[in-house]
């Protein structure tokens, strides 16, 4: 399900044994939390807060920020775009060149050697466009696009709500550089569609509602992905029929064209996941970045930004995939898709079952800690893996393993012989799709 | 040879076609570069520097970054290590714990809301020992060990020699928590070897030395890799027989000692690319992290810390591995092993080649620019792909490739029916190997 670069857990095989790890749930929620994802995200031993606003990723968290970000790059590199790296250390001069530097209320500025101004990328449109800019000066090298996932800072005036709105954070930007409003208008339009295969593949399915929302100078509008949510920040208003969304800063103004007569919208809550806006030539023009056209003449370049915000996700996804007990991630997402409980003591019971797991290309945790059932079943169900394999005395008596689903609480037996079948033929993973 | 994670070319197989690729090298040098490997790498077209010290890394230039970082990753695994990802957004506080918030001189210092201070980690031990301990507080729990690879940020007064000292930079640290000085000794041994094995990965095989360098208060010593190369900004004494190294900065003091006696030393130049160091007690103590032993008493945690700077280590690699044609980098670590340069316009055999390559897991670049065939094999020199096969007059009439190895100019035939057998028994990566 997930590739090699995901196994973080050891070079033997995708096995987290949690007798050995440091990171496991704590027994209570955090008192300094208020958001339902911040409270489970850190119970669940997946994040840590350092400031308000700033958290650390721990080995579970990194996993699932690691398994979004690599299904979003996946996504990138089917659009054809080209990946990059960009500092975080910004020079004053080039926010000046946009009249960004006074502009943007969220920069952190601070001084370096010399006296010289800087500040900490929270977007990256005044490194990218005169990078680009340098390499691609004629139609013949357009229309390109460029994406980067990285570490971007915010300087909130209120941090809220866990992951949804940090002052550091990670995301994914991609830039688009056009030579004609009908060539961007195309690639704004396979964007879309890019994101929406995003959001499905990580479980979001029907969650998402592409956003009418403000456009700025060069469209009418912008788009929001915008996930529902009861505790999402965002207002928006959805005809769940038409699957038309407006957020609420622009729906008193734009309820009445004529697009969205005869719409049916309700007012409900949702988090923004994504954000695509077409810049035109705002950023081309303040760096005098033209390209040569066919005929010679010069034209400024234009151009399209498109953001997912990949750490605020780990957080939408935990708002929106939660119950009671704990986080109820979807598989693609989960830091692993399988626990193994052992109910009893035995060793090589477990440790068959564990080496015919490591060839199932499953990412498996073993509950092989020295506590009771109940605080293992507990735990299991807060980090929401998906499913959940017991081995107790029926397995030493019968050969029987327990399986059950986390999101269903669907349960089913399966022998340690039709489960090493369905290793080796390569079917286990369905078997378990099949069970939710 | 890697895994999929560094495929960032395309989805569709490990091939990038030049034709489509912004980021191709430069006709010359750049004018702003004073180093070999800023130069080298700017005009290879692998990074960009965007002010003193800080530079972009472009889709070729993070290709080899991605590579160094996943072999240091995987390394760090077979240690038993954890993989977290922590904030640069440092409060002052941690900082004032430690007595750090004033004597490092290098730290970026700033304000966020509330007029709080804030500071851009320049390493980690603030923020990771108070982490750690929030989770092993019993000697059950230890030891443990944590690593990141991720950006971190230094004021530095003169960065210099491109990659090699930055402001902002890549950088792996790993933090070890024991509970006994033997303990802590016999990690250390074992990251010692860790590293070299690391770096023989790379290709830095016979070049580092570990090298006595100063060593704090809780031993007489901490260890410094350190590269040889004639543009390198430190100086050591080699005794090349013993394999002993002494940094410049304590060699004076410590030449007599009786461990060092009869050697031979000679002093040369070199590149740090990794340190390792006995933090002791230092951290735990600001922090108060104290674990509970078997008899119940209480006592400090002992810390050891070991860095690698993986962005240096490009720029390393670049000083080391190039020559008058330009990069010339390892196979493990070059941006793709293979890159066709075909000299004729036949579009049915170039395919049915790089067909028979996406099979061959092997990445491939494929130069089918409309430049000349001067121009083709001076940037594939330049961005010192390991191996250059050329289609040109022969493979149309005699179905013959010509292979050409970067680093030893070695050359050799190749029918599109050898190659064919030999990537369908997996042995075209040995057959190009041998060649060397």
């Amino acid at each position: 399900m997930s590739d090699s670069s995901h196994n973080f857990f050891s070079n033997s095989g995708r096995v987290l044994r949690l007798s050995t790890f440091p990171f496991v749930p704590s027994l209570s929620p955090p008192k300094d939390e208020t958001s339902l994802n911040a409270k489970l995200l850190v119970q669940a031993g997946f994040i840590r807060k350092l400031q308000t606003g700033v958290y650390s990723f721990l080995p579970l968290g990194l996993r699932v920020l690691n398994k979004i970000e690599e299904i979003v790059r996946s996504e990138m590199r089917t659009l054809g775009s080209f990946e990059v790296l960009l500092p975080a250390l910004h020079p004053r001069e080039i926010w000046e060149q946009t009249g960004r530097w006074s502009t943007v209320d969220v920069l952190y500025k601070m001084k370096g050697h010399g006296d010289r101004d800087l500040c900490l990328g929270p977007t990256h449109e005044e490194v990218i466009t005169p990078l680009v800019g340098e390499f691609c000066q004629t139609y013949k090298k357009l229309p390109v696009s460029v994406f980067q996932i990285q570490t971007k800072f915010r300087n909130e005036l209120r941090p809220r709500s866990g992951l949804l709105r940090c002052r550091e954070f990670r995301m994914k930007d991609l830039y688009s550089f056009h030579t004609s409003h009908e060539d961007l208008e195309s690639f704004y339009e396979k964007v879309t569609a890019s994101y929406f295969s995003i959001f499905s593949k990580i479980g979001l399915k029907d969650n998402v509602f592409l956003t009418y929302a403000s456009g700025g100078v060069f469209s009418e509008f912008s788009h929001e992905f915008q996930a529902l949510c009861d505790n999402g920040e965002d207002t928006i208003y959805v005809d769940f029929e038409k699957k038309i969304a407006i957020n609420d800063e622009i729906f008193a103004q734009v309820k009445d064209n004529p697009q969205f007569k005869n719409c049916n919208f309700q007012q409900v809550r949702a988090i923004e996941v994504g954000n695509i806006f077409k810049l035109g030539d705002k950023f081309s023009s303040s760096f005098n970045y033209l390209y040569v056209k066919s005929d010679s003449q010069q034209a400024p370049v234009l151009m399209g930004c498109y953001g997912i915000g990949t750490s605020r996700l780990v957080g939408a996804l935990a708002e929106i995939y939660s119950d009671q007990h704990g986080l109820n991630f979807p598989v693609s997402v989960s830091p692993a898709e399988l626990i193994i409980v052992p109910l009893i003591q035995n060793e090589t019971v477990l440790n068959d079952i564990v080496s015919l797991l490591i060839d199932s290309h499953l990412d498996v945790i073993v509950d092989d800690r020295d506590v009771g059932p109940g605080h293992k079943f507990k735990d299991a169900d807060l980090m929401g893996i998906p499913f959940r394999l017991t081995v107790g005395n029926r397995t030493i008596s019968n050969g029987v393993l327990d399986v059950k689903s986390r999101a269903t609480g669907a349960t089913k037996d399966i022998t340690v012989r039709e489960l090493k079948d369905l290793v080796i033929a390569g079917k286990f993973s369905k078997w378990l799709e099949d069970l939710c």
